[in-house]
């Protein structure tokens, strides 16, 4: 991934119950810091979060895939940049690209790719994205490739 | 508890992540947050924790007593407010008072108390906390009182 | 706390993600902990929690007080019992006390008390606990003490 | 995958605090469940990790990705199996390869890749897994791929 490629960034800093007993942060908690990217992601384009965890647009998406990469350890007190993008959009589904870095030393620390598919709100099955979601993304990012079958 | 005591604030937004299934922050999250006040509390003084879990002046602190009390609901996106004071110092114990309000309805969220105790590095006991600690402490704060049996 | 009060224990076992720098278990873990213990004991006697996070015979209960005194450590891989009982029942409240210890050692871990509101399904009010609630609870254990004002 | 390849399961079991606010378990919490799993297998071996974070044959993985594809949710109360197994081996790293299914439906809830190295203890950097290692995995499952350069 390029770092050049990401117009969105957020900050987040590592506590004392981020660590685990080795000093450095639980692998399982870049998950959240992706997940903080994300949300805050979206909330860019001036939706939030309901209360029963759909998008106020009606949308409601669930991760199908997370992937990261571990590159380099996060200690206490660290403060992170997460750096969020859309990667692409197909019919139901579309992809997050992040990279969080080291504010102070700039290292890489991890890279991270998350899918995630919107589902109809009364069934649990995939649902079409609307054009507005499409239009807006582009908008914001004319990279982000939308894939059509 | 009276928020006009306190002198250190600081702050923390609450995230999917910390939002239970009733839709609102899970009742064990507010001893995370309890924790940063805590920690920024103490970094404030310009020491630091290592990597250890011991602070970089050789103390080295575990809790001994929680309390919280519960007066409101946070929700997603809040930012709340952390204030945090030490209301009082033993031989080698201290008690954390703190209160967490909303940032934006100054709606009291929670009360809590937390007491540490200065533990040996080497053994396991409670090892006198020293007179910069208690320097630094009354010089902040006039307020802090000092208990000698 | 009595051990002998107690007619309800599950167990856990301290988890890596349970531990932090300092190689014990992290002091907001063990309200996740207490909180197994609490909903074990509703589930023991026929009640479960639905997905919205209410129980299924229409009680839904928030926690507005916890506390813990921590008397030990736990570390990795220790398996604790949670010892769960009801000491008082008031109009719309009641509070759980609770003891965890060292299956092994027997070492008393921490104890714990927790008092909850049933809060009206509509309004966030307090509302009052049925007969059917305290009928149970005493016919499981006489010793609970039932508060009226 | 094929569930059939696993020779080692263990299991857990979903709790209140794993559960977002969608009301089923969040996409963070099953790398928890996973490294249950991962630590449970190793340990099947005779191992156990050290208060440091370290095995106590010397042996000091840091994970250096972690992919998982979710077929399904998991709810509160759920028991999960965690099947676990090493696909390969190669100098200084490994592949561990995880399946969790629902104990009652059998619906597979999700599938994880995790690949560990093994660190120098002094200084951060890949050190050859020993000749123990591999013995030992071979001897338990003969699927393991020993991948050399």
């Amino acid at each position: 991934m390029e770092l050049s490629k990401f117009k969105h960034k957020c900050q987040v800093q590592v506590r004392t119950f981020d660590i685990d007993s080795q000093g450095i942060v639980h692998n399982s908690v870049y998950l959240k810091y992706l997940e903080i990217g994300r949300v805050e992601f979206r909330k860019s384009f001036g939706y939030k979060i309901r209360p029963d965890g759909t998008f106020n647009d009606g949308l409601r998406f669930v991760v199908v895939h997370n992937s990261i990469d571990y590159r380099s350890f996060a200690v206490l007190d660290d403060v992170l940049n997460i750096y969020t993008r859309v990667s692409w959009v197909k019919n139901s589904s579309f992809c997050f690209e992040q990279i969080i870095e080291n504010d102070v030393t700039k290292k890489i620390i991890c890279e991270g790719i998350g899918i995630l598919v919107n589902l109809d709100k009364f069934k649990n099955e995939p649902s079409a994205l609307d054009k507005k979601f499409l239009d807006e993304l582009l908008q914001y990012d004319k990279e982000v490739a939308i894939i059509r079958d």
